[in-house]
């Protein structure tokens, strides 16, 4: 998380088990998932309450229809609610979708997608829109993720700016590069190494965090 | 290290095997503990040569006096070049050593040495000449070391801020901070879990860092 209070509340009637295993799911999903700065805080804090005041029948099982639609409904608000923690981190300028795919586990992909998301040579490449595949790539290998550079695939913004062991070159560049002044933007890694993947939203890195930061005292 | 090329020369005979190994423990006290973003290159390099001109004698082993005469000053002339890289991270006011005490292991005070290093929070915290040793303890436990507080001290330029599991109070805080403003800090740590030690240099986090590499491209 990123030093927040959360709270939701739904009428649904669900077992307090049953809810528990539902919330700690989605949180993993959402809440988790969200960087400003990497830290964290001992105030993190997501809660969902069920008041069953809807009168529905109470949620018999996690693999029903029900549950399914209940846990979409909470993906979305929680998705909602993480993305607009990363867009409004301070300084932010952009929120940022960090996905790793091809990984050889999901820890694998996790780690890597956070080395990218708390890279301040990334952060700040994204601040300036510049479409440095370089960094991407290093903070990667330098967080222990073995790359089979062959098979990595980058792409920012929808455009591959590094493939088959290259860069994608100058115009591809300067494609990314103008998308990237976009107010979202994303960074695409297929590791090529695996099947699993992981995503992160953070956001990038301003003079304005510093300051912000600097003078919290 | 810290995108760094670095070369000695000595005019000690040394043999081979026993330049490796007096380098490779220096290396490991020095270049390797820097950090000025947390990211390394793949270009990083620190390289000794011995050309035996000087005509002595050859070193015969790492025990003897010569090899510690040569040991303590590789020490002085690395410690001195690694501060001086940190000193000189991009846009860095102040060089910044951190040193962890009284962990369980090496590996376990390296590491909160690094994540300190490494805080964004402490690093803009330290620009703005804050004494906020509650960014330094939060770094340090959500990195997963162990925190007996009642036994956990934090000293900032000498002056202890964090003792007892309590705040040492606004004067301790006022001359901390008035220290601060120094351009050589020093963070201390002790951690009264045990008697390992580390030591990390870096530097502070500034607007112009966000700038300069924003602007790379």
């Amino acid at each position: 998380m990123a030093t927040m209070l959360a709270f939701l509340a739904t009428d649904a009637a669900v077992p307090a088990p049953l809810l528990r295993r539902l919330w700690r799911g989605v949180v993993e999903e959402t809440f988790n998932r969200v960087t400003v700065d990497g830290e964290t805080s001992t105030s993190d804090t997501a809660v969902l309450l069920a008041n069953g005041a809807s009168g529905a029948a109470p949620l018999a099982s996690a693999g029903g229809a029900p549950a399914r639609a209940l846990r979409a409904a909470l993906l979305e608000v929680a998705g909602e609610l993480a993305r607009a923690l990363a867009r409004d981190g301070e300084g932010a300028t952009k929120l940022v979708t960090v996905e790793v795919r091809g990984a050889r586990s999901a820890a694998e992909a996790e780690r890597a997608a956070r080395r990218v998301a708390n890279s301040l040579l990334v952060k700040t490449a994204l601040y300036g829109g510049d479409p440095n595949w370089g960094r991407i790539l290093q903070t990667i290998g330098a967080g222990g993720v073995r790359l089979a550079l062959p098979r990595t695939e980058v792409r920012l913004c929808g455009v591959p700016v590094f493939r088959r062991g290259a860069s994608a070159g100058p115009r591809a560049r300067a494609r990314a590069g103008a998308r990237l002044a976009a107010p979202e933007v994303d960074i695409r890694v297929a590791l090529g190494s695996g099947r699993a993947s992981a995503r992160v939203w953070t956001c990038d890195l301003s003079p304005a965090y510093v300051r912000i930061n600097a003078e919290y005292s």
